[in-house]
């Protein structure tokens, strides 16, 4: 129990139960990345020549799943540097874990358009892919407001102003999101694709600040 | 282990298990409503106008999303009062939710028959939605019930008396859900909507007691 | 940590993974049934009747979330007298999980065979349910004799004898299961699954031991 | 809390979030299993036939639910011996769970091969199920190989030359997938069926070490 006599009247709480609810949820997501990898359907012999053409759907599985690894990672490292949770950091998390959950809905319709090759859905696809991943960073931006806000939610050895500088690694992904939304719709969406990748990966290796 | 001897002999047990098996319900809950965003059949080049046709759908996602986030604060507010659990308890808690289990499945049921908009059916799926919210209210009633009458299963520092007060906002559901059925059934289905939209508002904002 | 260095030498270790793995499997079963609750097909304004048809679903929905309740109820009981797990422990834990994935295939079946009410295909289904019951039985008669074998793995304050004594518990449920599949193949479907839903109230009646 | 404020600088934390969103993970692979048992299509009156013709399927189900229960016990055997988690770490689980996701998808393609009965997709199925299972253990031996390079990550009372000779088992289980492909190939594809499921009764025997 982390959670004092005074976190009590003030309404904040133990992180114990939130970690392990959010654990839970980005579980499930990852693995239900695994139900869009079907059988595909084949003509008697054609299993192989079936399977090499689902290969947008390998793909989006793949940067799916490390996306929600990377979120996952970034969660822990900011959970790490909490004591308590009272009820905006509850609703900051809650807001997270949603825009999570509209990530492997993009993925799926970026997939399916970039199969279809139809090069009006494949601009609406990659611009929709990008709404997502500007909103999934506002999410994560409004997390780390709320908690350099609060230092009283922050554990003894930690300081506010990790949330403080973190705070810019979420307005860049904005930016970012939005940029690559706006060349792929106007310019090309292997570009916009191409950037899409490279997030996670910026995400990943600055999940302990930049 | 918060249990003493006498809590073994009277078959309580620690809450430990039943917290985490509650968290991975709701958990698997949350996420479920994904599997309800599939990207839409389209025409080429269709795909944007497929995408805003199916707004219902994302309304469904949305509400009962926020719905089950509330619920799961509810559940923390109430079970870090709670020290032990025993055989009632459990099944109250079993009983909260299996009808939150059936949450997803009245709002698939509302968002397919608005969409369908046939007056009968909306009418239908209004009042089978408000049925639901009322059973869920009646859940929790008698989970707030069971440990009102139960002091020896609350943790020190915390009253019984706390869970007769809960017992009000509880009934108050109740009674909200059944006027919301009738006048959505008999007047108008989207006044019944937005009392649907309030409810979850309003247990948020009194989850730690009115 | 309950493990010794003993314990660490004999390869027995901490209990707590296998609760919290146990726990994720029995909440992803029970809330797995909800796929099955879809909304049905309807013609418009045929919602109402087309939800009522419905209803072996429901029923099947129902007794499948209630057995699986009891069996989690029935895990905790004996986990909590359990100090830690060996390999032996392990795959009896994991079979019983395995006849558990199996419960909502037969019900499903049973549910699917009382709608199309075809005698012979009602006949079978009971059948493969009461099958399906009875390994059930048989996976926990396999946990509790060997846990009445293994003392070494009890915790302080508890008995191997009470496992000893649960395996009549067991036992008596395949006795059952096959005794209610054969009146339901040769004389009465109805009477089996009134003794296919007596059997859960019974096991959760006597979850502390008979 | 094992770790130690030279943990904190080196960006080392906690492994508890690890083991339990790792359990979430395999948690909800091995029920997900559960949704390729689904009531087969039937002629009314030939509902157990259809049952037995569905055979593949419940193989299929079988062997990938006991591989999945041998991962994790792999696994759980692993963690007992780490004391604290860094970004390689991370990484390498993170990877070896992807590896695991690939293994219900091609047992579902395995499954159908042999259902349809036709020698080129059977063969075509059986090379990757082979390519999956090598890739899963060339993503165990990476994990060990880290380990054994990192003993600042393990746990008192143990040592990084355990996990320096468990890289024997994984690069033994890349061999023989690789031999079984080729085998089942060019062969005989039962010979690698029976291979298949003789791997993970060997991955079990030998989960403490050789």
């Amino acid at each position: 129990m982390n959670e004092t006599q005074e976190d009590r009247l003030a309404g904040r709480s133990d992180k114990g139960r939130t970690e392990s609810f959010s654990d839970g949820v980005l579980s499930v997501f990852i693995t239900l990345m695994v139900l869009d990898l079907r059988p595909p359907e084949a003509e008697p012999g054609g299993l192989l020549a079936a399977l090499i053409k689902q290969w947008p759907a390998y793909l989006a599985y793949l940067s799916s799943y490390l996306y929600i690894a990377v979120i996952w990672l970034n969660h822990k490292a900011a959970f790490k540097r909490i004591r308590v949770i009272d009820h905006g950091l509850h609703w900051a998390n809650v807001g997270m874990l949603f825009a999570t959950a509209l990530l492997p809905f993009a993925t799926a319709i970026l997939a399916g358009a970039l199969r279809r090759d139809d090069p009006t859905d494949v601009r609406t696809a990659v611009a929709l892919y990008a709404l997502v991943g500007s909103l999934l960073c506002a999410s994560w931006l409004r997390l780390y407001h709320y908690l350099s806000q609060h230092p009283e939610l922050i554990a003894q050895g930690y300081e506010a102003r990790f949330f403080a500088r973190e705070r810019r690694r979420a307005a860049g992904g904005i930016a970012i999101y939005i940029v690559a939304g706006a060349l792929g719709y106007q310019v090309a969406p292997l570009l916009a694709m191409g950037i899409f990748l490279a997030v996670p990966v910026f995400l990943d290796l600055t999940h302990e600040g930049l």
